[in-house]
Order: structure tokens, then C-alpha cells, then sequence
């Protein structure tokens, strides 16, 4: 089963179908997770999540009483807490409601930290074990992530550049049958090695890694060469 | 001497008085540095660059052409590259022209790749060393950096919120006298300590750190009740 969380980042990197994606989501019976805001959007969208988590601070209490009314599961975080929301989310979906995979929407845009939980959460152990079934998806990139291993990069119609970020000390990274090819890349720090691409006719390619975590970040232009 | 740089993110993430700002600061004989389709942004409002950096693949021909012709200083970068255009436009902006502090506007948004090599080069051992003379701001957050030692984190107006991100193995890490303190936090990965605050009537707090790198991020919400 696939799940869907929508958190509260501003609406305006929000993919352009995502109405129509949750709903056929729901339609498939998929789940449906807000956090915070993001239980409002999707209420407001049509959609009535299957799971709330928060502690809902940017909500009216209007908004959130009408969640408490029509949302069957709700999880109350505590702001002065252990756990981030967006962990607690998680932890939901893959050990509460056995999801195989997670697709995070409304994460990037606004504040910068929050953004920052949501890419770097999966290098702390107790979510790192999820980390290879997730997908952060906004209007011009969409996020994966890898654990230690050999992995095949897929090519996404769409996104013409690939960017990898090592995510902490990293050991053997290699990256093999890209337009930039890398020999075993080892740094006790993060760094990004950005504006890959796919080799003409090819639909893949490989890494490798023996310590550390990748983010694959696969992205696009709405509009190159636009001007003011 | 401050300088200011424009990178290429969209536009709908600027200050909304970024225009004001960099005429300003070209008035005050600050420098203004365009990279890649920063510089045409510049040119575009009505701001000619002292230098502008990039392979330019972002631009036109005829565009690229009227910023040969007015720009004086131009450095072509090499698409296959060591150093990215973010990476050469720092070092140009601290050891050629010798700015005690650098502006980076422009920076978020857009392609993901490229907002963390902005993030995360500070990390690298010789771009390192001018890391806590940076800013970088959007029109949600302004991020700030710090080395190992003791550091006074002040309070800035309108920015109700700061969140902290270790960016790589810390030792020792402590918040002391904001509304969320940690203690002698210590990783072998980077970590987000988002959502902290200062206290009442106090306008600053204390952070240090024996090994790693901080970056403090300020952040608000434009519209913290927002509904669809």
C-alpha cells in the first residue's frame, strides 16, 4: 500500500496536479497523511486524511475542530518534543499503517528549516530503515534516498538533470554510466555533485556506496531561459 | 566592502524589496556579483554587475551578449568542473575583491541540487574559512553559519523563529539561553533543531560547538494562518 503526506509548506511549489494525484490517491484507497497545515489543505482540497499528526499551532481552532470532526486518527505532537512531527509521521506510516511507500508533498518553500527535517530525518537510525521506500516530490524536483549498496538510477521522463548529495561522512561513492562518471568519493562532510545527466538512449545508470546516505535528486526547469 | 550575489533561483522566492536593496547597496559602492542567470536578473533591474560568473547555459545568446558588453568582469566557468559557479563566485567575492561580508539572494527554490551546494559548501575545507561572513536570504529565512567556538546568536526583527542544522559529524554542541536549550549534543551526522526561539525581553542567546559546523536559520511565516 502507498501512502501520501502532504505537510505544511507553501501551495505555490506544490506540483500543479496535485488535487487530482491525491484524489485518485484516494480513490485507490492509497493513504492520505496530513501534518500540521497540511490536514487543512487537504481537507479544503476535498480530501479527508486518513491520519492527522501535529500540534497544529498553524491552524485557527475553527479549522482544527472542524479536522478533530471528520478525521478518525489523530496524533497530537508535543512542540517541546523529541520527535519532529515529520518522525512522527513516518513512524506512522511504515509501523502503524505498514505502508511499502511514502510520497511527501508540500515539503520544500517556506521555512528552510523545516525542509532540512524533512531531507536529513532519514540519517538518524530509527528512520533510516525507510528511507529507500520514500520519494519528496515539489513542482521541479522530486528527492530519493539511498542506504549502503549498488542501486540502478532510473531515468524520470521529464527531469533532465540528476543531482546526488552526499548526506554525511560517506565512503566509496561512485557513480557509474552518467554523463559524469565519480571513483570512489570519500569526505567525512556533505558535498553535492550536481547537473548530472543520463547518457543519450540511456535509461539508467549506477551507484554504489559503502558508507553513508545519498540523496538522488532528480529536477527540472519550468522555464530556462525566462526573464524577469 | 560588502558584496552582494544573485544566483539563479526563481523569482517568486526574493525579498520583495530586493530591487530597492541592491540599487541601494550598487549606490553605496557595494559590489554586486550575478551568477549565471543572476546577472541577466540584474541587468533586467536595472542593476549592472561588477562581475558575473557562470557557463551561462541559462541564457540566450542575446542576452548573454549584452552582459559581455557591459559587465567588465566576467568568469567563465567549465560545465565539467571542479568548482562550482556558487564556489568560484565566493572566492572571487573574498580574495579578488576582498569583501568583509557576502550577501547570496536568489538562492532557494527552484532546483533543490543547487540550493545545497549553497547550503553545504561551507563545509569544504577551502571555501570554509569565509563561512561566517555569509548571509543567505529569501523571502522566508536568512541563514547564517558557524565554526567551532562560542557565538552570540542575536535576535533579528521580524524572524520569530530560529532552528539550528548541524551540517556534518559535531562535538559538543549547546544552546544556552533561548527557549529550547540542548547540552554537549555530539553526532556522527547532521541533525535539525528546528522551531527554537528567543525568550521574552531577551534579544540574544549563546551557542558553541568544539567540532562541526552550524547553520543558524531565521525564519517566519508569511502567512502563519493561511487556509487555500
Amino acid at each position: 500500500m502507498k501512502a501520501y503526506a502532504l505537510v505544511g509548506g507553501p501551495t505555490d511549489l506544490w506540483l500543479h496536479d496535485i488535487k487530482k494525484q491525491l484524489t485518485e490517491a484516494k480513490q485507490n484507497n492509497d493513504l492520505i497523511f496530513g501534518v500540521d497545515r497540511g490536514a487543512l489543505f487537504l481537507e479544503e482540497l476535498g480530501i479527508i486524511p486518513d491520519v492527522a499528526i501535529g500540534d497544529f499551532d498553524s491552524l485557527q481552532a475553527k479549522d482544527l475542530s472542524r479536522i478533530e470532526k471528520t478525521v478518525k486518527d489523530i496524533r497530537y505532537s508535543n512542540p517541546i518534543k523529541d520527535w519532529t512531527d515529520s518522525e512522527i509521521m513516518v513512524q506512522t506510516v511504515f509501523k502503524d499503517y505498514l505502508a511499502d511507500k511514502l510520497i511527501i508533498l508540500g515539503a520544500s518553500g517556506g521555512r528552510i528549516d523545516h525542509f532540512l527535517i524533512n531531507l536529513l530525518m532519514w540519517l538518524n537510525p530509527p528512520i533510516n530503515q525507510f528511507a529507500q521506500r520514500v520519494e519528496i516530490i515539489d513542482n521541479h524536483n522530486s528527492i530519493v534516498f539511498f542506504n549502503p549498496g549498488v542501486h540502478i538510477i532510473k531515468k524520470k521522463p521529464d527531469y533532465p538533470y540528476i543531482g546526488f548529495a552526499t548526506l554525511s561522512e560517506t565512503e566509496d561513492f561512485n557513480i557509474s554510466g552518467a554523463r559524469y562518471d565519480l571513483n570512489d568519493y570519500s569526505s567525512t562532510y556533505p558535498r553535492v555533485f550536481s547537473s548530472n545527466e543520463f547518457l543519450p538512449n540511456s535509461d539508467y545508470f549506477e551507484i554504489s556506496l559503502k558508507k553513508g546516505m545519498i540523496a538522488a535528486i532528480y529536477s527540472k526547469d519550468i522555464n530556462r531561459f525566462h526573464n524577469l
